[in-house]
């Protein structure tokens, strides 16, 4: 099967997360990604647990399908060589801190006179450019100064990181999107460009109608836990062995809800029979549906209020999401075998493609794996460079 | 200027968020996208708020660069002139519950017969395929299966939702991201293809080493509040009038922060000289920074810890971010003149390309606005079909 990205070859200058995602999914649609990693001790994240026979399980997820080879970067030589590989690239793809290249003479501007049409991307804290491209990058940060650490949370609570490292995430996906719209646009055109994508830029661009509430209303969104800011009940709520979400949207599922709890005249109460009243006295109600869920476990009341017609969920942990007959259904969790590893699960690709699925082309990388394999046409490759 | 996406002719059906927000994604690289709109009402978010002038500023900010045509899907004559526009068309988006769209003969296995390049998307809660495909779609829902909620929040409190709708942009950000590398085959082979994403298993891909940690060390994540899981002091933490960051990840960064806070007897405090220790200790180290906290604002807080080398910043609030400088030199908010709301500002596209940079092409359309123009070639259109 032709994979979509192939003869697509990527020199990867990435390291721990944003970047290695992103050139994950490009590996994972058929791109040849070549990993520079630093000698010794490659991408930081090979020192990340969790461990299996010694590989970290971190880098092996983010890795996968890709080579490597160990090059010194403050060895002109090496730098030499890259050139050399620069010049039958497609892509390079770095999340160093903006500058970090060009003192390494590898930024843009100095590779596109090798080869014009090479789609460079950079993926960085705060971006290239900007009064805060020079400060340091987490995601606890690009989370926090995005915006969505003030809206994540309840009300009587700090401000808080969504649980994984979304800044990360969503800057990899950005890009990845970037990056193929430019190449679709060199694929016509034959010129290739820049791409800059930063974490608190990605951040904020995931906040949805937040922004508009503000620069339109000049309301400023606060913390509302996870109920919905104008239909209610729609939260998390505890039964008696754990939490659910009910998502009651309007009255006629209100009015089902107060059947399926027998408790009819919750309907009529003046401080529930709409949808405005049941949002300002949405402490009042969440109380009475606790009460009733108490006497239900979260298997017996996400049943029983499905089945009266009402949406409900359980809150999966993430055991529980990796056991779900869905998950292994939709490939979201797929086995592979790594040479010392041994066998191991992670995350497949979400995105379903019916001609060129995505494919795992091999399990990651041993720390140099293939620097003589690519780098020996060019010289007597030791090692390392 | 050539747009990357001139020429490529986008159908969506979708609504809401998820969809719009992927063919928004693609109308920002110039694709000419045709909102296919339901007879007097539109998209349900032209009647979400916030409003300018009666304009949904929700429905605004997705729907910028869109075209827009009334038609009525279960009119069969609509369908015929549909099939027309698919001819014609490179892409088709929609957001339906799965089965909806084989009802209205517009599925993907009809459609390609009549154009086998089309690349058809289709966005949905669960997928397209698999045991709970059927059950409805709420960003609540989707991030309480795909195992975000339950290692989002504080470890005494109940699981939580992100404060913005993460289930649907991200799956909008896995589409994009699809669309392209399906249009990528497509430009080097003529062949399309079905691409199915799904909002639940977005989520579960963005949960990172959550997911190894669990597959490989059989542990299960939990709720952490803000903090770092192995690092401390890595967290947000209280001051004077508000709450700061402190990203301290080695004991090289604690010794300048002990510094900072002139109690260097912390550094060698047998509690916290290491950063294994000062994770298990974590409360307590917490307990003392934000005593110290107490005699800062935010502002002198995070110049302070800064200046002594220590990464720290403000947790933004949404009217903040959205008047930062930084924001502005970004072109991360950006202003449009709509015909009847009038000026206001929406997120740009947080992609900065250097030689085709995100345009947006117009205002967002009113309903039906372009049918005529588009449809007017089949037959003489009334004002809806």
């Amino acid at each position: 099967m032709l994979q979509p990205l192939k003869k697509i070859k990527v020199l990867d200058f990435t390291r721990v997360l944003a970047g290695p995602y992103c050139t994950m999914l490009l590996a994972d649609m058929g791109a040849e990604v070549i990993k520079i990693e630093k000698p010794g001790t490659g991408d930081d994240t090979r020192g990340f647990g969790p461990f299996q026979n010694n590989e970290s399980g971190y880098f092996m997820f983010l890795n996968r399908g890709k080579k490597s080879i160990q090059l010194d970067l403050k060895n002109p030589e090496s730098i030499s060589l890259l050139k050399e590989l620069v010049k039958e690239s497609d892509v390079i793809v770095e999340n160093f801190r903006p500058g970090v290249m060009e003192k390494l003479g590898l930024d843009y501007e100095t590779l596109k006179e090798i080869n014009s049409g090479i789609v460079y991307a950079s993926i960085s804290g705060f971006g290239q450019y900007g009064p805060y491209s020079q400060r340091p990058a987490y995601d606890l940060v690009a989370q926090a100064m995005g915006g969505l650490a003030s809206i994540t949370g309840h009300p009587d609570q700090p401000p808080t990181r969504a649980g994984a490292s979304l800044g990360d995430m969503s800057a990899a996906l950005y890009t990845a999107y970037g990056i193929m719209v430019a190449l679709f646009h060199r694929e016509r055109t034959g010129e290739g460009q820049f791409v800059d994508v930063a974490m608190v830029d990605s951040i904020f661009s995931l906040l949805e109608s937040n922004v508009m509430r503000y620069t339109v209303d000049r309301i400023v969104p606060e913390r509302i836990g996870s109920r919905h800011p104008i239909s209610s009940p729609f939260d998390i709520y505890r039964a008696k062995d754990g939490y659910i979400v009910i998502a009651v949207a309007n009255d006629p599922l209100f009015s089902k809800l107060c059947a399926i709890m027998n408790q009819p005249e919750l309907e009529k109460d003046e401080r529930f029979n709409t949808d405005p009243l049941r949002t300002e006295n949405v402490e009042e109600l969440k109380v009475i549906i606790e009460e009733w869920l108490q006497a239900y476990t979260v298997a017996e009341a996400v049943e029983l209020i499905n089945k009266g017609g009402v949406p409900s969920s359980p809150i999966l942990d993430i055991d529980e999401i990796c056991e779900d007959e869905h998950t292994k259904v939709r490939e979201m969790l797929i086995e592979l075998e790594h040479p010392t590893a041994g066998k191991f699960k992670i995350p497949g690709n979400p995105v379903k493609l019916s001609k060129t699925p995505a494919v795992i082309q091999s399990p990651s990388p041993l720390l140099g794996e293939h620097t003589e394999e690519i780098l020996g046409r060019f010289k007597e490759v030791k090692a390392e460079i």
